[in-house]
């Protein structure tokens, strides 16, 4: 049973390769009678899109969508919903002197070994190019949360070993969205840069954290045993090219404290919303979730990215044959992914709540 | 949908609570004529079982288990296969007192919010005494893949505080049980167990973080872009209790290094096994998984644990119909679960590894 | 990927084998807060059971169930709802004659091809009494539909060459119980005992037709392209052990008519009830299903049987090495599966409505 | 869950709507490696598409295919492979009349009730123009099953009450396409031709059978207890539109026929195939299947179509808000869909064997 799927009632499909055609997704179970607002898909793709600044790779590709099914009169109509963006920036020629040379730390082998065959073209399906798509249908994810109130912010909160100061707030996408590095903190943003620039020169890449927190997500979402609102929401950022850790609520931290620490009191709100039934926590270190059950808390989760593997430097190798070559360091790259990974967190966290959203409706 | 299910080809689904009349295990696409070695399943359920030592719970389940279909003759029949164990030692009297209360850091609020309902006695389905089902699954796993020569160790790295030293070696099955916190360090396993007492005694509880390693796993494990096997393997690890987060290979700690650093090179080895097929990589920042396909290197990760909720100190919350109350500290508990974890992670390993090896032949 | 589960919200999962421990299901998906009629349950399986009647097989199963998880003080809690029942009138010594043979148009063959292995014993797996599995399930089904009105009545229209004559009624529960062939019409059901008692005498055996109605179906069940409501329930039929056809409304018969006369014209109805949304055709060719979508209508389909492949006559045959064999008829069997098959058929109509209905709760 | 996929391991998603931009489908899980024919593709596509003969609507589609993802250097690359078919002769216009009125027999009711809106334009997702992507995704199917020299041949067998004398020979591809009905028995089809021409100048419609043998099967393939390989040909089957009833092997006819007829005897092949393994039946009631697996001899199963509900003459019916209206009868329309439906026949049972040759991998 292949991959290519996420979700069991919000389900999307994706397809496409880096240097293919197109990419694409098709959504089966997005309710209907949704209203489609395109410009909201477009600027979530805008903040995914290579090239958006200085400290992004500079393939240029405007990623332009088109919904070709699923859509009349500007309302969902309850059947598939599909979204292709067509690739328009490909120099497929850039990668004729790596089809048959492995890449340190990328895909290039094991999909080689698995399949048989190996679209060189960029790494094909496993270039990160295929997280456009996955923007694009947690865009219609947020828009059908959007309707409960249910919001996403995620922002970085580290790069290399440059660190964010606070820990506890929660951000707006205003203040996130004020720097191209989509750090909150002026300061350790202004950092951030620098690092990205200085690491660029050296041919160099860094990884970082991205940190999330989801507001006013309902009691009561996420579905034991195994589909634990933190188990999806795990999987679908483990699933993101180039994560390397999830951790939700006090999370590896939270290990080193004590039951009577850990343990978040409950107490009673004043004038509940009706998301929180009048219930709260004193504290969160249940990060939202207790028995893998949304509780009405913020939800915040941290996603670790490792520094991308496309360095702008010679590589000892090996090819298809065993033969010891060099990976030459040249193309267009990203010295830091994580910034252009906000989005796809969020369309990821957007998915995983859209699909427990509508799990939840069977036991109304 | 609920999620009571795990898996794709070898799928398991596991019912029962913690004071009913049984847990059990439903496996469908267990492959036929597979040896059952029934001894091996029960040495597994020892290791998980309640009052195993002085630093656990002093719960007595026996926890014997009867395999009630899918095996004739001593092999399996390619038929659903089902585990049954028994509870014997109930006292859901000692729960009364918490029929309407909210235990914090629990799963009584979300339970009881999600389903209308609560069933109090031990927590009912949300108790870990349903991960005894996932060993004796996870023990079929393992005797299906141990003929491919594929093998789970995992230990106990940390407790509260305490953390091991060596995090690159590989331990045997034979130093892990060595002790009774399943830490392969004498000397850490002594300041372990030494903590945990001093905890119990003090009505508290611990987090801590197990390590685990498969070897011989082959190159090819994986279903991108969504199922891939780091995603698959986070996914069952976030889904037992207790665990906050989930990291393989450089993890968390690699987002400071550069991609210069990071980036694994290949290389030849003289004499290569089957699995490897001749290929290995110098250092192992990405934990056997490149691109979400096992890459023939060992698989490496760490799981998060929190302290246990349940604690032997009273504590301030509130009921069902909100009013304040003591939830008083009193009945049986674990000061630390990882060290019965262990088992647990080793069997949701496996489960993964078993799925995704079935998944695999698609391609042959 | 093994085949043992079906439906996709309201999910079961059966096991067991003839002559094992136990067969037992899982319902996965049943709503909490539903209250549980034993009695009700037990007259499912009642109808169902062997040795009921003079024209059925002599087995002794008493068929009494346990439920063993997902169910707290008589209503569901929304966890996993296990039943299971015991095999008791076990003789699998009367089996071990026939291990090396392939019986003719039994499973015998195919499954020890396919599996590698026979458990001989009644037909291990193959065998029909899984069917009491599904009944369990079914009345589960039944009872969660119950609230909504909808009711599931079938009976026998044909054995053998003797059919009803009325197609357009739909009969009560009462009348289809008046009598042991499960055939409302009187003098029709005679004919039918007549038959099957002298088929018996020839150590022969019948095969025949069960209509199904299901009434008060809301309009708006099933999910196109593919998971039409028809197309799931002619799935459910088909899976019953010695089901040879499906057709729903005009079925086979209407492939003779012409669209003038096949069309179902609307009409309002003048105090439509809130299932019609005041909505109904004249005729119903449809039966009950436009476009794979209930309409408000009765539904109504009809299922075929084939003669039960055990006969009490020697028949010539071959066994595992290719030898010619002699497969003696000795033993107990039912020379009329038919009227014991009508609450299976029930059974499965009402797990698809079931998942169905919680499918369209997406919708809402 | 919405029901736009199809098959477990080679799993379709289908797209699009009869007036949108274009209709497509995603394939995830054909195997790597395949090579692609790109003629054998449109030739199956030029079988079903509208217009290409006199008895036929004629609306004009060339369905032009087009392959936009998963292969490469034209082989399939194990990853999803996508195909889209534009729509041309789009006439939305037509369908303005249509907006408040409900067809009869049409899904014009059943959609407006179960999503709240309704795509009027030609029935938007409700379209038989939806099977041109299974016939696409079918023709990769065959590709693969060619391979095991794995055969489909479906023919018209009846069309209204017109019917073919031969019931048991098994007709080659050359004998079908011999003329425009796909009957291969010539006096039969001149009588269907006849039949619908004079049907088509009433302004009126016909239904019809279609009989598919498949051959050369290996034994094995099923998925007990739910996924009977007949039971998933029978889903298949049941979800093309206008489909009424299936049967296979002896079908609604076997009901009538005792045990000692109906059982088909084993017999030894002198020279067996490795399909056969030696085993053959003398008879072949069981249709190829026993015991829901396939058990080697030919798979022969019938498909009842209803006569299509689109007419040229006026109908009775009722709009939106319960007003009495006339449908018209205008418009390009079919007058018996059942010659075109031949190649949708094949394709769909050609992703049920795909589907079930990969599941049954496991066991090997």
């Amino acid at each position: 049973m292949a991959g290519n799927s996420f979700g069991q009632l919000f389900k999307i499909t994706t397809f496409g390769e880096s240097h293919g055609a197109m990419i694409g997704v098709v959504i089966d179970g997005c309710p209907s009678n949704l209203k489609i607002d395109e410009k909201f898909i477009q600027s979530e793709l805008d903040r995914r899109k290579p090239g958006q600044s200085k400290i992004t790779t500079q393939r240029k590709e405007d990623d332009v969508f088109e919904i070709v099914s699923g859509v009349f009169e500007n309302k969902t109509t309850g059947t598939p919903l599909t979204i292709i963006i067509r690739n328009s920036d490909q120099k497929p020629q850039d990668y004729k002197h790596l089809a048959d040379k492995f890449r340190p730390s990328h895909a290039d082998f094991t999909y080689s070994e698995k399949y048989g065959n190996r679209d060189y073209r960029g790494g094909g399906r496993s270039s990160a190019r295929e997280t456009a798509a996955r923007v694009a249908a947690g865009a219609i994810a947020k828009l059908l949360l959007k309707k409960q109130g249910i919001q996403f912010n995620a922002w970085v909160s580290q790069v290399g070993t440059v660190k964010m100061k606070d820990s506890e707030k929660i951000f707006s996408n205003k203040e996130i969205e004020s720097n191209i590095v989509r750090c909150p903190e002026k300061a350790t943003a202004e950092k951030m840069i620098k690092l990205i620039e200085k690491t660029r020169k050296e041919g160099d890449t860094l990884g970082g954290v991205i940190t999330t927190v989801i507001t006013n997500c309902p009691v009561g979402l996420g579905e034991p045993v195994f589909d634990k609102l933190h188990a999806d929401l795990g999987k679908a950022m483990l699933s993101i090219n180039a994560v390397k850790g999830f951790e939700f609520g006090s999370g590896f931290e939270g290990t080193k404290m004590k039951g009577s620490e850990h343990n978040d009191s409950f107490s009673l709100t004043p004038n509940p919303s009706p998301k929180e039934r009048g219930m709260r926590t004193l504290t969160n270190h249940s990060g939202g979730i207790q028995g893998g059950i949304s509780n009405g808390m913020e939800i915040r989760f941290n996603v670790a990215f490792k520094p991308v593997a496309t360095i702008m430097q010679d590589q000892q190798s090996i090819d298809k044959k065993g033969n010891k070559v060099i990976v030459e360091g040249k193309g267009r790259h990203d010295p830091c992914v994580v910034p252009r990974a906000v989005p796809i967190v969020e369309a990821m966290a957007a998915l995983v709540i859209a699909d427990h959203f509508l799990r939840n409706k069977i036991y109304k």
